[in-house]
C-alpha cells in the first residue's frame, strides 16, 4: 500500500517538505532505495549514501537541507528514531496468513473467539480457551485448556501457550516460544550437596547422594498488555502462584524465565537473558544479551545491565552494572584497567622486593 | 478433584492434626488462599501471611503451632519441600488434552502404541516408531522413524524427537524441546586455524582460509528412564555412537546438549546450560544456570557449579566451582575480594615505589 | 545399503588395503563394531579398542600395520577426519520421511514447487513461496508467503521460515529454528537511560522512565548456500534491509543472530552464540560456544573466539581472543596466572610496607 509524503508526514506528526504527493511503497536505506521509496537517512553519515540509490524523497534529521541532498521531499522529525516507530508500522507488510479460520483448525467446542479472530492452518485451541477479538493465531500455535488471550493480539506459527496462561491484550509472541513449560523444581529426601555448599559457600559436607523427586507446577503464566516474546524463548509455570510478566515489556528471542519469576513493567530483556527461579526484576529494567540472574536474585526498578553480566546478588534500583559477577559499571571499568595492567604489578613489587630485601635472597 | 486433608496426610506419610474432614480443592500461597485450599505456610515466616487470606488448613513445619495460626488443620511433614514433591503431584490438574488418538494425528502403519496411548491432534509418528502403554503425545508433536520412547512418558506439543532416538520411561520432555538434531561437526581439508590455535594456545599461524566439509550425525540420542527435559532445549545426535543422558536426570529449558556427550545420573542441569561435544558428565552433577562446558571436557560426579561458570579444563570428582573460567568456589570468592580491592593495591604500591625509590624518580 | 571395501575406499580418495570385498552396512566405534561394520580407529589409541569388538574392516591413520591389529583390511586416509565427511555422507540413512507431497500438507496455490520436492504431513506453504528441487520440507515446517528456498534444502520439522525469506541452495535447517522472528528494537520518546549510560559509560542520569514504542521488523532473512543452522535457533528480521547470513557459514544449535546482523562467508558460530543487534562479522571467523557479539560491533575475518568470550568492542582481523569482556588469548592466559597468584602478591605488599613504613603503623 502506498503513501504520499503528505500522508506520511501527518501521520508521524513530523514536518513534510517539498512535493507532498510524492508515493511511498515502502522505506529503504539510502543506497538501496529507488524512486517510490522513502530513504532513511536520518544522520549526515547516512545522507552521504543518497547518491549510490535514486530516493526522491527522504526522512532527515530536524534542520536538514534536503534540496541540498539532491531530494524532492522530505520527512523530518525532531527524533527520526522515534518517528521510525510510526513509519514502520505503515509499511509493515504483515505475515501474509490471510483471514478467518482455516479449516484444518482444531478448535474445542468450549472455546470462545471474539469477532474477527484470524486462526490459521493446523492451529489448536484447547477447551473453554478464550481468544479475544481481532487475535491472529498463526500456523501450528496450540493454545492450551483455559488459556486466555486478550484482544488484538499476534501469536506467530509453532507458539505454545500451555493450559491456563493469561495473555493480555495486544501482544506479539515470535515463533517457536513457549509459554508454560514446566518449572525447574526438584528435591532430594535429605538435604543435598547443593544447599550445603549454598550455606558454607563452597563446601558440600558428605551429604549422600540422591535421586530427586519431581515438584509439580501447579501455577501458569500471567502476560501483561503490550508485552512482545522473541522467538523461541521460554517462560515457565509457577509452582504455586503464576511467573508474571508486567505490562509493555518486551523481551527478546531465546530468553528464559524461570518459575515464580515476577518482572515489572516496562522491563526489558534482551537476547538470551535467563533469570532464574523467583527471581524478581522490577520496572523499566534493561538486562542487556545473555545477562543471567540467579534463583530469588531481586532487581530493582530502572537498573541497567550491560551484555554478559551475571547477576548473583540483589541490585538496588537505579544502578548501572557490569560484569561477572555483577559490580557497578564504573568500578568494572576501573577493575579492568588494573587487570590488563597486573603484569606490570607483578613486576613492581618484584622490583620493591629486590630493593627492599636485598639481602635476604628473596625466593 | 478433592482430597480430604486426612487423605492428603496419608498420601504424604505425613502427621494430621485438626478436623481430618475439611476438603481440600487446591493449594496456594498463604495470602491466595480460600477456605477450601491448603495453604502453604512451611516457614514461619510464610505464616505471616495466612491472616490475609482464608484458609482453613495448612501445611506447616514440624512442630508448628496451627490452633495459634487460627487454622482448624494442618499438616506437618518433617521435610516439608520434600512433602511438596507428593502434594503438587495430587493436585495437578494436567494439560487438558482429552484420551485417545485424535484422528487428525498422522501414524504410519508399521508403528506400534502401547495400551491407552493418548496421541493428540496433528502429531506425526513414523515408520516402525514404538510408544509405549500410557504415554501421552501432544499436539504438533513429531516422532521419527525407528524412535522408541518407553511407558508412560509425557510428549508435550511440539516437542521433536528424531529418527532412531530411544527414550526410557516415564520420562517428559517439555515444549518444543528438540532431541536428534544434527551435531555440529565441520572438517577442513586442512589443519585449520583452530586447530593450530589450540594446539599453541592462541596462535593460528598461517594456515589458509578453508571452507568446511559437514560429517553426518550417523549416531543418535538415548534417554534413560524418568528423565525431564525442558522447553526448547536441544540434544544433538552422535557423530557415531549416540548421545547419552542417565536415568532420572533433570535438564531445564534451553539447555543444549551437543553431540556425543554423555550425562550420568542423578544429574541437574539447570537453564541455558550448554554442553559442547563429547563433554562428559558425571552423576549427580549440578550445573546451574548458563553454565558452559568445553568440548571433550570430563566433569566428575558430584561436582557443584555455580551460575554462569565456564568449564574449560576438567574437574575432578566432588568439587565446588565458580567462575569463568572456572576455579574452586572459595578460590573465586578469595580472587573476587582481591579485586575488589586492586585499586588499592596499585596505590600501595606506587606509595611503595615513592618511599623506597625516592631519588629515582621513576614514571 | 552396503558398500565393499573397495567401493568405499574409492569414493573416499583413500587407499584401501586387505580384502577389497568385504561388505559394510554402517560404520561404529571399535568396540562396538560387528563383522559387518567398519571400525573408525584412526588413532592408535582408538585402535587398541579393536579386540572389543568383532570389526573385519576398519578406517586407519596413514601408515598403520592393519595385519597387526587383526583386521581382514583397512582403509588408510592421510587425513582421517577429513574421510570421516565422505564417509559419514555414504552412510546417513535419512530421516526416513518418504516421498512426495503428503495430503495433510496446506499449500498455497499460488506457491510453486520444483521437481522431486517432498512435503511431510501438515507442512505450511504460504502464498507466492518458491521451493527449490529435491528439497525436502519436514512434518509442521511453515514456509510464510513470499519465501524462497533453493534446490536441495534440507528443512526438518518444526522449521519456521517467515515472510519474504530467501535461502540459498543445499541448505540444512535444524528442527524448531526459526527464521525471521521480528527485530528487538524498541524506542523512547525521548533519550533514555539507556542512552545515556552507554555514552557516560555507567551514567544513566536522570533521564525519565518511559514506555517503548515498536520499530517493526521491514527487512527480512537472507541465507546464503551451503548454510547450515541448528535446532532452535533464532534468526530475526533486519529493520530495513535484510538480516545476512553468508555462503558456506555453519550455525550450531541454540544461535541467536539478532536483526540487521551481517555474517560472512565459511564461518562457524558454535551453540549458543548471540549476535546483537547491527553486528557484523566477517568471513572464517570461529565463534566457540556462548560467545556473545555486542551490537553495532564489528569481528574482522578469520577471528577466532574461545568459549564464553563477551565481544564488547571491535575485534580487528585475525586475532585470537577469550575472556570477558574479550582480549587476545596470549593475554588472557598471562592474566589469569596472575589473578590465581593475586593472594601471593597481597602478602607481598603488606610484607613491603612492614618492611618500609615500619615506625608509621599504616593501618
Amino acid at each position: 500500500m502506498a503513501y504520499t509524503i503528505e500522508q506520511i508526514a501527518r501521520a508521524l506528526g513530523a514536518e513534510a517538505a517539498g512535493a507532498p504527493d510524492i508515493e511511498i511503497d515502502r522505506v529503504a536505506e539510502p543506497a538501496d532505495a529507488g524512486p517510490r521509496d522513502l530513504a532513511l537517512a536520518t544522520k549526515p553519515e547516512y545522507a552521504n549514501a543518497l547518491p549510490l540509490g535514486a530516493a526522491r524523497a527522504a526522512m532527515l534529521w530536524e534542520g536538514a537541507d534536503w534540496r541540498a541532498l539532491g531530494l524532492e521531499a522530505a520527512i523530518m522529525a525532531p527524533r527520526p528514531r522515534y518517528a521510525m516507530a510510526g513509519l514502520s508500522r505503515m509499511f509493515d507488510t504483515g505475515e501474509g496468513w490471510g483471514e478467518g479460520v482455516h479449516a484444518s483448525a482444531v478448535i474445542d467446542p468450549t472455546a470462545e473467539l471474539g469477532d474477527d479472530v484470524h486462526v490459521a492452518p493446523f492451529a489448536v485451541i484447547g477447551a473453554r480457551a478464550r481468544i479475544g477479538a481481532g487475535t491472529r493465531i498463526g500456523p501450528h500455535a496450540s493454545i492450551g485448556a483455559d488459556a486466555v488471550i486478550g484482544d488484538g493480539g499476534l501469536i506467530r506459527d509453532g507458539v505454545r501457550i500451555a493450559a491456563r496462561v493469561r495473555i493480555g491484550a495486544r501482544v506479539i509472541i515470535n515463533p517457536g516460544a513457549v509459554l508454560g513449560g514446566d518449572g525447574f523444581s526438584f528435591v532430594t529426601p535429605e538435604v543435598s550437596g547443593v544447599e550445603a555448599a549454598r550455606s558454607t559457600l563452597g563446601d558440600q559436607g558428605d551429604a549422600e547422594a540422591q535421586s530427586y523427586a519431581r515438584i509439580h507446577s501447579l501455577g501458569s503464566v500471567r502476560i501483561g498488555d503490550d508485552v512482545e516474546v522473541g522467538s523461541n524463548s521460554s517462560i515457565d509455570r509457577g509452582t504455586v502462584r503464576d511467573t508474571v510478566i508486567g505490562d509493555r515489556t518486551k523481551i527478546d528471542s531465546m530468553v528464559m524465565v524461570g518459575h515464580n519469576v515476577v518482572v515489572g513493567n516496562d522491563t526489558l530483556l534482551c537476547g538470551m537473558v535467563g533469570l532464574a527461579g523467583s527471581a524478581r526484576i522490577g520496572d523499566n529494567v534493561v538486562l542487556g544479551g545473555q545477562v543471567g540472574v540467579g534463583d530469588n536474585i531481586f532487581v530493582g526498578d530502572r537498573v541497567i545491565a550491560g551484555g554478559g553480566t551475571g547477576i548473583l546478588s540483589n541490585v538496588p534500583a537505579g544502578r548501572v552494572i557490569l560484569g561477572y559477577p555483577a559490580m557497578k559499571m564504573e568500578s568494572h571499568i576501573e577493575m579492568y584497567k588494573g587487570l590488563r595492567r597486573l603484569g606490570r604489578l607483578y613486576a613492581d613489587v618484584a622490583d620493591l622486593k629486590k630493593a627492599v630485601i636485598k639481602p635476604a635472597k628473596s625466593d
